[in-house]
């Protein structure tokens, strides 16, 4: 299978996919990367299909040793039978393309398993605002059949919790003594949180973290749902705790879909998604109008540069443009 | 003048604002806070008689000095007569609205000086995205006849260098021995260093800092319209060197003039305020649609969520939506 030519049309590439071929996953992953109508085909030929994937986001501060609790879920998860994608995302930046290289280079124990699809990406428009890409990403791999999505970010910031937004799931990483829980607290991350995890636990200052953990959380309102975020060490280097995570996340799955509260997080997804990718449509219009493709836009926005135009009237000047464009495009 | 009742009509306080009076400012900044039709009825107002404040951002990580550099520049253009507002935004979480309250107390040397105005915001939508509330700040704080805007974020990440397109002069600091080089590569915040800082340089490892900033400008290509950002050093807490940084910063704003990189820089303002506003109006009818406003929109994200459409799809009518809600809204 894995000599044959890859299409180059969306439907037939989508086919494949479905099939699981690993070739086209890492083909579709980069239309969906480089955007435009292409990745649209492919993506509205696929959103059908998607299977019920358990996407589990992983974000915490640099130093609490995510990669290594990725890898060693995905190992456990593979002892289980189930068939995994890694995605890693770094949000933080337009100009890092390489990102996360060093990650998947620590990953290589996992590279030669055809059960494991592994891939970074970086996530964030040239104009700000993060990119459709992640999006994208979860929805393919997950007509691709993988059972377990694992989402990787690199850092703690509101990019972040930007993209734990399109997990079902989220795992926040903590180690003892990195002194971090106010930088946690600061960028909203606890309220997102379905399960602490706190890593490196054999560290001195392990039992204090975890209590600290613990009291905040008790002072917190109940989760939606009913859910208590609970608490769980592990030692990744060293696999301890860490099929206890891998089962706890499929608890926390199954109380989702028990409380009915399923229902609200895929709505949560879905306005995520939805956003993210009308928002890029406005940034491309404003990107192609610094070019010579678009002089009226270009006008308008000169006009504001210069005080002449108030950005409000040039905004609504673009939501229109983008909305009339697109309604012309072709469609896949 | 401080015992008149403030207007609750845009254009009547847009007169006050434009007088000068603080009071005025503070609750035009409160309505641009909140958003809305009064926000952009008062901007609509003000947006032509923005004056040629300098706006200076301030970026740097956590422990850096930020907002003691930002007293000791707003000290130092008291001094030399010009009048200064002082924006500090926290663009890193929804959740805190009390952002930077100490960054406020702590600034309370200047609190009785009106020549110096201070203000805090949290600028993060709900929704993920930046709100647009910075730009209209700069922009009311402009048109009230601010000689020097100084507008500081509280960390460093991609939010932040999003915050600092609206300046036109932007100082990134640094700290002997915080070993966050790499950081500050990895948020791609050298590349929009006008000016670079070394603050508490009285430290020891104050010479590897500088000496390891200019190395790595050197390897950097030159910037746009010639400009070779210097690597100042300082000691804000005493005062030392301060005085240069605004000296700097001036000499930074005359290169622009001359060489004409003041229309481009002017440009790329423009557009980031223009795709911010966008941006916001799509994430307010998004967020009609969770309530019971727009059951159109509701049953469309349902679908979206149970895979009965693509976000694709979803995305254009929210364009769509959106464009035809503003074109039919009442303008102030």
């Amino acid at each position: 299978m894995s000599g044959r030519r890859l299409p180059a049309e969306p439907g037939e590439l989508a086919s494949r996919i479905r099939a699981g071929e690993v070739r086209a996953i890492a083909r579709g992953l980069t239309w969906i990367e480089a955007g435009g109508l292409r990745a649209e085909g492919l993506l509205e030929a696929l959103y059908p299909h998607r299977s019920t994937a358990h996407v589990i986001g992983i974000t915490g501060a640099p130093g609490t040793g995510k990669s290594t609790l990725v890898r060693a879920l995905a190992r456990e998860a593979r002892a289980r039978g189930r068939s995994v994608a890694i995605v890693a995302v770094d949000p933080s930046s337009p100009f890092s393309g390489g990102a996360l290289l060093g990650d998947r280079i620590r990953m290589t124990d996992l590279a030669h398993d055809p059960g494991v699809f592994i891939r970074s990406m970086a996530t964030r428009g040239a104009l700000g605002g993060l990119c459709p890409a992640a999006g994208g990403a979860v929805d393919l791999l997950s007509a691709a059949g993988r059972d377990l999505v694992l989402l990787e970010t690199v850092g703690v910031g509101q990019d972040e919790v930007d993209v734990m937004r399109l997990a079902q799931t989220t795992l926040v990483l903590s180690v003892p003594g990195l002194g971090d829980d106010i930088q946690m607290l600061k960028a909203g991350i606890i309220e997102i949180a379905d399960i602490h995890v706190v890593n490196k636990a054999d560290r001195e200052g392990a039992d204090r973290t975890i209590a600290s953990l613990r009291a905040m959380l008790s002072m917190g309102e109940a989760a939606a749902g009913g859910w208590q975020p609970p608490v769980l060490a592990c030692v990744a280097t060293r696999d301890e705790g860490t099929a206890a995570v891998l089962d706890e996340a499929g608890r926390h799955l199954a109380h989702l879909v028990e409380s009915g509260e399923i229902v609200r997080r895929k709505r949560r997804i879905a306005e995520a998604r939805v956003l993210t990718l009308a928002q890029g449509l406005l940034a491309g219009t404003l990107d192609r109008s610094t070019g010579t493709e678009d002089a009226e836009m270009a006008a308008a926005i000169d006009r504001v540069a210069s005080g002449d135009e108030s950005p409000y009237r040039c905004a609504r000047a673009l939501l229109a443009r983008t909305s009339r464009a697109e309604g012309d495009s072709p469609r896949a």
